[in-house]
């Protein structure tokens, strides 16, 4: 199974910024962890703050390629990104580390949830080995 | 561990109407599937239509006992049941099984999730398992 | 013919409280008097002040029994009572005695009433004659 | 008893457009039907697309006639219609043929219902027996 | 200097029902009664419950007739009305025989307004008296 | 008759400022004129910016004084004045010089208005003309 | 191929008033210069400041003639036209002279572009050249 | 003079969860504590979290107990309750431990308040002493 | 102990104007009444219907003064006093003669109620009462 | 005449994917087709995902380049598209393929429209031969 | 060039109170400080709590003083205070010393705003500064 | 000092479009200026229309780089950009050339405004002046 996970703005300073909230793992640990965890997963990853560059990504994957989606700031602002998702035709799992309802009002609203498979946020970084481990249960 | 699944109102009728949306599976064989798939945990259930009996299930919850909630239609209305949730103490993790993001618009907003720890929906039964997931993963 | 008849929370105090507006007559004479009125009918009754209960009922009713429905107070909050409605499969009419779209803004919305077959309001008690009405004429 | 039956814009499609929504029943037959089902009382009967008119015809009856208005489209926008019945001092029961509150959300709201003695809607053709039998239940 | 008086729904049952709000003086013996206040205006006077028929009646006046304009029910709904009184190029004031600011809310905005050169209301009948007074006051 | 003029903040600028919209006559100009044109009535004037003093003004004022308002920017925010208008029982006018419906959003609702006997607004200062005319009339 | 154009309230002012808005062709001019530009094309014309006339003209048209509809100000007001173009079953294009979106915000809103099958607006009376091409383009 | 409280949802948490927000007294204690302190008046408490059984006991109470109700969080989604409240007769004042208008913008509007005699929040167990308070010395 | 009692606009005219809704006690009598019930406490009382000069009076007590707070219609409108409770560090509470919550809905809100330690409201003169008694309580 | 075509995000997936929704012709197609059907236009053409790119393109053209622009997904979203759009001082259309007004409510907006020349939508890929038709007749 | 500084109500208690937000810094120090870093300028001061009041002095300065206004709570509130400066025709620009966007959401909007020449907000004293630096840079 | 100044889509269109509004000053020049007139800040400059682009320029500054951000149109609608902002710890000054507050509603907000030190806007070029002179004087 091939499993791409596609991280939006600000995604990369992971790690680098605001520890006591996201902790200390950098992007590439993540990655290089869940390889680990789910050896039978072809996991392979992309992160942009560019808008349109994480369209043309999602855009030019494979249908067989299932995909884990944190699209960032961009979850409350981007018809484009929805639109994207709603197109392709791949299997879209969304998820956020943060529990994004009991933040600020204006992103408890996601554009990309109601066009995605099913939604995980508020584990933190385990919310990308609950989306994975859907996968492998529900290939 | 010990885990109780809280199951709202309507959720009995799982598996006894509406097959082709929600299948065929009770709500009795989806706890014994969930049991037998968790050796290791310790799986108990309540379910009632009466938002009065949730509260007091959820209160009488020893402080180890970690919650998965699926408040069925008292998600979208229920400052009490919310209350609840915040004041026990117990770790709390909601569910639901279609994608309410994606149903009619008095659903979009759940007043269980921002008190919860995080938010599982879309995945059918699955939501279930990667609740438990979580739990085990993150004991 | 088999019609239930299901009243929420305070009609209990029908011809109790506030006579100038409900009139004198209890709900068990207004069964009683319906009963009369139509003995092609076999017509019961459930009352209920507790929201739970009130699904509970609904929820043991064979298909084949037509319901009338006064929610009363759940009438515009009870989003559990509405997936119930719609999902029993059962055919239901909602009535109300008063007129609740001259009255207060938050009695304007029934979220009931989309999911039932028809809606009565404002014909006092008649309001229930014509729902039975209706079953009789279109059975 | 006198009973004016008076549908707004559209209605005289009935019959001849949508039958897979509205029936094969033209307004002349349905006409025809309801004074052959209520033998008792003289029902006469008024259609017209133009606002103004059915302002005009509803002004222009004697205080005993009793009215059932179908007002169409005009429902929804109208505070002249709203003004009219609410001063010609007539008794005025408000039909719809469809349940207005499942469709679009413009037509949940009823400008004529708070100035209408009762509301019937969603019984199909069968909203305007009921709302005959309401007057001669009620003379 | 010439006046027309255009009155919209519902104004014709000035004097002949209601009249504890709206007085005993039908339209007729208003409009009489303003020429003989007014001897040195040319009043005119015109009044329909159709929309359309309203608009028709203000397109077809000469520029130099000044035009006083209760819209009625049409007030606070339409736009072709407002189009008609923008577009005309005639001097347009706008009066209310009772204070609509104070009854219900969707009484409070009107459409109207913004495009007369003046609005009086909440006067009784003397409201039309004012709006002639001021024409007179300033042709 | 006597009759209380008062005029809210920043209309002592009046015939100062920006006498392209309000031209050139001043407040002291504008009563001198208003008591020559009304020689039989007692007119007085009284003009603040301070909210609280236009209502020690109004509350300090016999019953028999009629009060034509101008509040000014105290229109669109001061509950404190309308309490006081409805509270003293004294007959009241407002009137604004310039159509408020037609200007900013935040100036279409007035909170005097509903407490008032009827307003008039946008005939430039002949709107105090008319309100005295209008006492004159109906004494 | 027979298309009729509809417009509504105030455009049988075109070219009269205004022109430096509109121009000074007539509608009259507008149809005759239309139909020399499209021989192949049968078009007729219609024009009423009357809500209902307009649906009685759109109810009375064969199902192969295809319309062009400038609903004027009744664009924004109208469930009854609305209910009309959809439930006719004739082909409708929706035309505005100006872009309505950069209009009053109460223009922006058109209760019937939803039901026509496309929109043009803001090409000046080239938007009713640019129907009739679309519908010579795709018969 | 007899008084009954009613507690809602969550209150018998008192004194047992987040004790350094609610203190360490719990709802026997507080009773027991309100009973010394008003020798003179008969106080009974009834406690429930289902909305229900409050409607229940506040129905059964005899007209002349007055009531202290917190009803917790169907403060502010319960018509039910509202409609209780307002249908009994008795004498209602409404409680809130904490002051509700600074938490939560969901807890701003109580349902209560408008059918209750009159409102006290934000005092912490004080609240109870002065509603009794306010009973004894307005009997 | 000392207590200030504030009183905004318009509550000078209390025991004077509209004496069925606020009785015939003046403040003075009120204040009077309020010394003798309460001997343990300096009482004094100021009342304007001037914003700043409320704000004046609250800004210039010793910290130890307690402040019983009727802003009367500031209380809706005012971010002026509210800073100022907020900013002066003494203990306030509010109070309100009526019950507020079922008057017009602009007096459903008051900016004053966050930023006080307590509310009290619709108990009519009796709400100043229970404001002292809660601050001999829990001085 | 030139004129450029721009194409916003998702819209390089035309005709290779959801072809029951957009037909099997691809952008290429679409252009190539455009250039025939009109010979004495220079059409070019650009697409891209990426909003800062389309705005680059748009500011990099000649005055006398005119555009036709579909958004796509930034239609509702982009401020910074919309400021380029009446910046550049070019003459632009707006196109969309479907009809927008009768899609989720979040696409009924569009930033783009008030600063466009004209908007085309609704008419599958004819809005582009529309919208050429346009400039050609219109240069 | 003559700079006068306005600050609204509360601005008084600067230095006194809340020294953690505000610092010790009180007005009459921080206009001492402003003149002393701008010798060049002559630099004067005004204060109240009094929405009138500030008006009074704004209307009273000559035409060539710069202002330099803090409006307090007033910001949120006054139309009279936006009328008095849009219409003194003096040039004003408004500051303050916190971020009002990052405050209760009621400090977002400022009435104040759009009819000044500029805004500085959020640098604490600083912001008076650079007030006076632009004045100075921009005279 | 190290301050970067960071300009956002369509600014590069400085001084070449709309000279009237924006001067004939182009961004080059503009930097050119301030480098000049603070010859002790080592200035530099990031310009782009694409969003993303601006954030990576954003996240790869030193800690000690002070940011002047102007985003143009992604100022109200760019969750992504608000959440580098909060994220990257640098010290951040928003500045706008025009008075966004007196522009278009949708102006009005900015995401960015509440995650900045402080804002100023309305000053032309001279907004950036005031910001550098800022972090002069606080450094």
């Amino acid at each position: 199974m091939k499993i791409l996970i596609v991280n939006g703005p600000n995604l990369n300073l992971l790690g680098k910024r605001e520890p006591e909230i996201y902790g200390n793992l950098g992007l590439d640990e993540l990655i290089s962890n869940l390889s680990k965890a789910f050896p039978q997963v072809e996991i392979s990853h992309f992160q942009s703050n560019v808008e349109g560059e994480l369209i043309n990504v999602l855009q030019s994957q494979d249908q067989e390629v299932n995909i884990i989606l944190n699209a960032g700031g961009y979850t409350h602002t981007s018809v484009a990104l929805r639109d994207c998702v709603s197109g392709i035709g791949n299997r879209v799992v969304e998820v956020h580390i943060s529990n994004i309802t009991s933040r600020e009002s204006f992103r408890h609203e996601s554009l990309i949830s109601p066009v995605c498979e099913g939604c995980i946020f508020g584990f933190g970084l385990k919310s990308y080995d609950l989306a994975i481990q859907y996968f492998v249960m529900n290939p």
